[in-house]
């Protein structure tokens, strides 16, 4: 689907209300919020992986010079570690020039240049450690999940640089890939157990306008599921059992059924939200409302019986993914934090598809909250799992062993800029509120959208239009679905919210001048959020939000058993600015009550209540939490209707 | 301490209030409670046990027809689970002839003696299965432990029949071990990683009043925690490193420290009962203040921090036992059946060396719930862990391969009848209520002491005695902890409880006449029992209590998820009697609330809170779970304020 071929009524009658994103570097993040996040990832986070591949061996491997034996022992999927590096990295270089940071980049494409194979083959894993297993087991061994992520580096470093060093490389492997698999006599009707190629190979098809990299991609996300299993053919000729397989069902890499027939979200977090991505995507190259309506089906499933408040999936660490319906363990959950990327990836997608403020609301719950959460504020050290509840032993570490994480969010937040806005052909669509100064091409003009705002501190939002001559074209304003009351005024008129909201976007069309002003104020009070009912594991407690932010409670604020304290339902709730604590938060207070233990004495059950205590209590936003003195952590607060 | 030495006076300066058990033939139970339990494990159980030790190998091993390879892989303390068996079928004889079973007994015993070495040692699994290996691993291999129940099983089998078969094997195999282990020359200052010989060899010295028996009992029990440590040393000399300890320190096995210098219940919880049982029976022989100290100090702490409510403990499946304060989690307790069982000997043991109702009330707790939920009410199936929650997938099993449990909760019930009185020289206690005929040596008469009463369900108990010639004694009556309000009259004339309670028990002394009447009302409302606020798990919930019982919810009854019921303060708690249900109980009937899925839509989490509608719980009592449909069971059920 090429928005541009559509006329305004056209566009409703297919996909939905379709958009295109913009390129990153249309939006400069200028941001109180995100830009020093940013700026922290790009001067901590960066360099730190550098080091990390340099000194675990990831580089050692690329250059030939690793010896079977060394330690760390490598991961099979080590080389996508450091493409997601090179993905971050370029990024960074598009929004701002950095010749070291070039430099190491260019190093680094050489290394992995120079692996590729005669045939265009190139996976380190396969050439280098084990060299008579190409090919073997896709099920299990990450192999053309590797080359998604060097195709998206490569795809990110072009459109950064230019330079075509390494997207030859990744167009040549991708040829390659396309000569082995696929349904046509000779090939094989092979698949990844990880998503990532079909989402990678339709970026390079939109970055090359070479459609054979479309069709493979659709190839792979339709022969997904297909029966006999090709995992279970690939076991046999590996001399294995297919029932052997550890994780006993093809539901945990997505493959149990046809793409279209998936109804629920199951499996491994991450692969799943990879492989919904690539079918939005593809719903979108081929206008195909069936992937759609499949992606929609599994994103009601998710988001009504299997997502943290967070935007955090996964709720067991066995699978690293799904399990049953609310089941959703606070302390044990996992909720990688690729797995919040993923879907806040997949969420733009959707909202490309169908701008319903639905997707929008999930993409910005999962930045500011599962995915935030899991990069120190000084992008030093990262989480892995992200639960909701701690007992003061999670924190974040520099590296993993299996360090899929860091590059992820990395390269996600050098990207943010791309998830603010989105447009078609006379249409902007505001997804996201921060700070910035954007470029965006509508109508064959490019037009200068500013943003003024603290968000998400302060709710005022200015969006400040920059035309070079007056144009009439519309601004979709996206009204939060977390806010019950918006206000809205074009050059300090009124627009009515209310009469004029579809989907949860406020379209506003008009002849805009240079100079003309939006003002959006959104309401952001203290919300308590309660779970369904069937979420056992939130039982009697209740959750504080406040604009997109979900907020915990943390020992260091509250040096008793969290256990212990009680939200009653009618305490005031009030948010105070601490600009010296952790960078900078909003802070939530109020009078809840503790239970005593000074009048148990030697009792450990007895026939009488314990006596509660009135307590003034602090949260804090969740993304922040475990950046002081170790301590326990919970987002859901026992509540009680005592006063 | 022999109690016929003591005058009235000697006896409270000693240690405390001493008294001795009575047999457990003593007393007949006639109970409609507990007569058909015992039956049932006679009838089921026995049998039962003895068809798994011919089918899985137990008596092909004795026999030495047992061939490497055979399966299952014995367990190293597999004999354990024949003597235990042994012990309980010699209970079963003594109240009831059987001449099937004695000759079932009659042949395992003589299988167990062609076993014994020309040395006197005799343990089949070093003689069969390893046999170079003898005494080389005291902490892991259960090798005294096993000795331990042989000896028990002796002494039982001896005190049943007369037939002195066991007990002079086992006094042989008492004396070998005495020429290994002590602190002489040439000795080894080993002792056992598993408590269990030196409660037996206690018992084996009372039996037979060879004080040696005891003062091994005590070189054992003493030599427990001294440094450097034997398991060290052990380990060393098999070529071990003693750091490579599986469970990193030895509080596993109660020997980190000297028993007198242990202050907190710690490490594997059946081997912490087993010693502190030991300790306690040392403190009465030796008349040892400084061990009933201990063992009051670890009592507190157990029973202040570290229970559950049912009488089960340990919270951890990896060590079998205990872990921190006030970590009770209830659907992951292990609660092992074996663990209730040594909290019943230890509480046993302290009642005699101190008759506060306290220790009674433990007794009862365990007996009434902790136990008797790990016997299936037909005694033809048991639970291994005692949780306190399920999902529905927790049920009693016919056998475990490690099958300690079941033999042991036969052994237990088959000697009910010796925990309901114990006597000293002119003093009958009575502890617990049962219907029930004793006939107690009291003064150097047997007195008739005949309870009637219908105890769980109703509590009222008429205690009536009969003496060949009238007699002055005391008889204490215990009020339970558990009952606020209890009346007691003799041949019906008042008795002011208050005045005259002294550590729970009401002591009456008079001339006893023939026909004489006591008859103790005990109030026994419904009880909500509230959690210590330290109690993680427990928080925002209550649980149920009538009389010694502990209740509990179940999908049979409450075909909701039982985590959506909310039990306000104040509903009113009935109970009925529903005769045809899961043997006649007393059910627990109320209106709770019970939150409201059907306006929830697509929504896993609103600013709004659940609605609520009544619902009638019914509560049926914790050892009578699990007999129906499998479904989920909570004993601690969410509270509210809101009505």
């Amino acid at each position: 689907m090429n928005p541009s071929s559509f006329s305004s009524t056209q566009r409703d009658q297919a996909l939905r209300s379709g958009s295109v994103p913009v390129a990153h570097t249309a939006v400069k993040v200028e941001d109180g919020f995100w830009a020093p996040r940013l700026q922290a990832v790009r001067d901590h986070s960066v360099p730190l992986m550098y080091e990390h591949f340099k000194r675990d061996g990831h580089f050692a491997l690329l250059q030939g010079t690793w010896t079977l034996g060394a330690e760390p022992i490598p991961y099979v999927f080590w080389e996508s570690e450091v493409t997601k590096w090179l993905e971050a990295a370029s990024y960074f270089l598009a929004s701002q020039p950095d010749p070291d940071l070039e430099a190491r980049v260019d190093e680094v494409i050489a290394l992995l240049a120079a692996n590729q194979q005669p045939d265009g083959y190139l996976n380190v894993w396969f050439t280098v450690v084990e060299p008579t297993k190409r090919w073997t087991n896709l099920r299990d061994w990450h192999e053309l999940y590797c080359a998604g992520h060097l195709i998206e580096a490569a795809v990110a470093h072009f459109e950064a640089t230019g330079k075509r060093s390494l997207l030859d490389v990744a167009c040549r492997y991708a040829e390659q890939i396309e000569t082995v698999f696929g349904r046509e006599e000779g090939k094989r009707r092979g698949y990844c157990g990880h998503a990532e190629i079909e989402l990678a190979l339709i970026r390079l098809y939109r970055a090359t306008r070479e459609r054979r990299y479309l069709a493979l991609a659709q190839y792979f996300v339709e022969e997904r599921g297909s029966q006999p299993s090709y995992f279970d053919e690939e076991a046999r000729a590996r001399g294995e059992d297919p029932a052997a397989f550890w994780a006993k069902t093809y539901e945990y890499c997505q493959s149990h059924v046809h793409v279209r027939e998936q109804e629920t979200v199951v499996g491994h977090a991450v692969r799943a939200m990879y492989l919904y991505s690539a079918m939005a995507d593809l719903a979108q190259e081929l206008d195909d409302s069936s992937l759609f309506e499949a992606c929609e089906r599994l994103w009601r499933n998710l988001t009504s019986t299997r997502l943290y408040l967070t935007g955090g999936l996964g709720s067991s660490a066995d699978n690293e993914g799904l399990t049953t319906d609310y089941d959703l363990p606070n302390q044990a959950a996992y909720a990688e934090m690729c797995a919040a990327i993923g879907l806040a990836l997949w969420s733009h997608r959707m909202l490309l598809l169908d701008a319903d403020r639905r997707y929008a609301d999930m993409l910005e719950r999962a930045l500011y909250n599962g995915v935030l959460s899991g990069v120190s504020l000084d992008g030093s050290s990262f989480f892995y799992e992200n639960p909701l509840a701690s007992q003061g032993d999670h924190h974040r570490q520099e590296w993993y062993k299996c360090a899929c994480c860091p590059p992820n969010a990395a390269r996600l937040l050098a990207s943010l800029g791309g998830y603010v806005y989105s447009v078609a052909e006379n249409e902007i669509w505001a997804h996201l509120y921060l700070q910035s100064s954007a470029v965006l091409p509508v109508g064959g003009q490019q037009i200068t959208l500013k943003q003024e705002t603290t968000y998400p501190w302060d709710s005022v939002i200015r969006l400040r239009v920059e035309v070079g001559q007056p144009q009439t074209f519309a601004i979709n304003v996206r009204i939060p679905g977390w806010c019950a009351m918006a206000r809205l005024s074009v050059n300090g008129e009124e627009v009515s919210v209310e009469a004029s909201l579809r989907k949860g976007y406020v379209r506003i069309e008009r002849l805009w001048l240079s100079g003309a002003t939006i003002t959006l104020r959104l309401e952001a009070p203290v919300e308590r959020i309660y779970p369904h009912p069937d979420v056992r594991a939130d039982a009697g407690c209740v959750a504080l939000q406040r604009g997109p932010l979900v907020y915990c409670l943390e020992t260091a604020d509250n040096p008793i058993p969290l256990h212990r304290i009680r939200l009653p339902e009618t305490a005031v709730l009030e948010s105070h600015f601490a600009p010296t604590v952790l960078g900078g938060i909003m802070r939530i207070q109020g009078t809840a009550t503790v239970l005593e233990t000074n009048d148990w004495a030697d009792t450990l059950y007895r026939t009488t209540p314990a006596r509660h205590s009135p307590y003034t209590f602090t949260a804090i936003p969740y993304y922040a939490w475990d950046h002081r003195q170790p301590g326990e952590m919970c987002v859901w607060i026992r509540t009680s209707a005592e006063t």
